[in-house]
């Protein structure tokens, strides 16, 4: 969260290309890039996975940070269904 | 919410298809599927249903944390009432 | 928040039909169907309205629960005021 | 938050008129108006004046209650602010 | 965040005009007016500037509120981005 | 988050030029803005960035905070996608 060093914008920039597009072929699979979405700004701020491991214990078993962590979800998946113009072209229905 | 493992999105990949659409006939069931969507971001981050129900007498119990519950609800409604075009074409009024 | 039990959707169907349109009259009524709305939400994770109700002396005197249900409720009031584009058909202002 | 008592709708619904239209002359009208929004979601939940009164010592002096407050008038100005086409038509910059 | 007193709509608005626009030239003048926003959020519920000086040690060095401060900052600015149209008539890139 | 000084709005004025555009080539650059704005809205209350660098030790590697710093990413990467249309036009899938 916290400039991890002074050139911000340039330290938030990673090298390898993780997200080339918001476009999914299903509601699932944009709901799991909302998954990787909140997950990748955990990891903005902390980026060692190491730490991310050691702290599972902690969240994974703690309902408010499991309810927080839905809620980042929650966000990114209306950013996402936003871009796919809610799939409305698939016609289906969610209790077809 | 923090990545279970190395491989990110193709581990938030789950098997089964559960989420095909967003549209749904009524209100009604739009706020059930959000209440689906936002348990189903709680189980991205914690998948072992044991370990949840076992967090259940935590969390029912407690009144932040529903209202925090209830907030998660209430952003995944918003986006499957986008989805639907807030049902406008049923002609209903919420106290007909 | 966390599924109850396995079959996540069907659980989360109640039975009695309770919101059928999104569409009222005034930004008033309005805002009570937002107010409905955050505590279906809250219901949706404790159905027991005896629990609920204990629970009540806990949150109703303390601030940072009252903001948060202000919160909720002004996420779903967010959602109700685009269905009705607003109530800008009815002509007045606010301060008339 | 939770169910005041069993008829949660007709709970909600508050005799005196006090909300008939989102549209205000100026944005810092607007801007009350969201601050009135946020603080009728905390009434609708805890409606006795005489103990919101008594919890002004509590919030008012803890940065993080006044901090989430913020977050909800936030909340409430997007709403006004697109219920009012973000006041465009009044040509004026922030900075004149 | 509570009514400081009965009369509270009248009681929100404040005599000094601050608030003409939400019309900026630039993201970054956005990006100012939104944390004024959030800012006067605060002061909606906390009037007393000495109080809210006295607090600053508390809140200005914990890294939550710090957090959650800019999640306020961030919905405000997306109003105002909305607001400008994301500025879009600049025709610059976030990295020219 | 409470104003530093009396001043707001002139205090909220940072001299260097930072943002220019919400414009990015892809989805990528635009989620690395939105953690420089996530950022920016922490320095927006605490410009000290020794003090900054202290803090990062405690949230660092405290989940809550973790996820909160991530949720306020999520907001901004909301307003920045929309700003560029959720790049539709580059005509990629996330999963190509």
């Amino acid at each position: 969260m916290l400039p991890a060093n002074a050139q911000e914008h340039s330290a938030a920039k990673s090298e390898q290309a993780w997200l080339a597009s918001l476009i999914t072929k299903t509601p699932q699979e944009g709901f799991e890039l909302a998954t990787t979405l909140a997950r990748r700004g955990v990891r903005a701020t902390q980026p060692d996975t190491e730490v991310l491991r050691d702290l599972r214990s902690v969240y994974a078993s703690d309902p408010d940070s499991l309810i927080a962590a839905s809620s980042v979800v929650a966000i990114h998946f209306q950013t996402i269904a936003a871009a796919n113009d809610y799939w409305r072209s698939s016609g289906t229905q969610a209790r077809d």
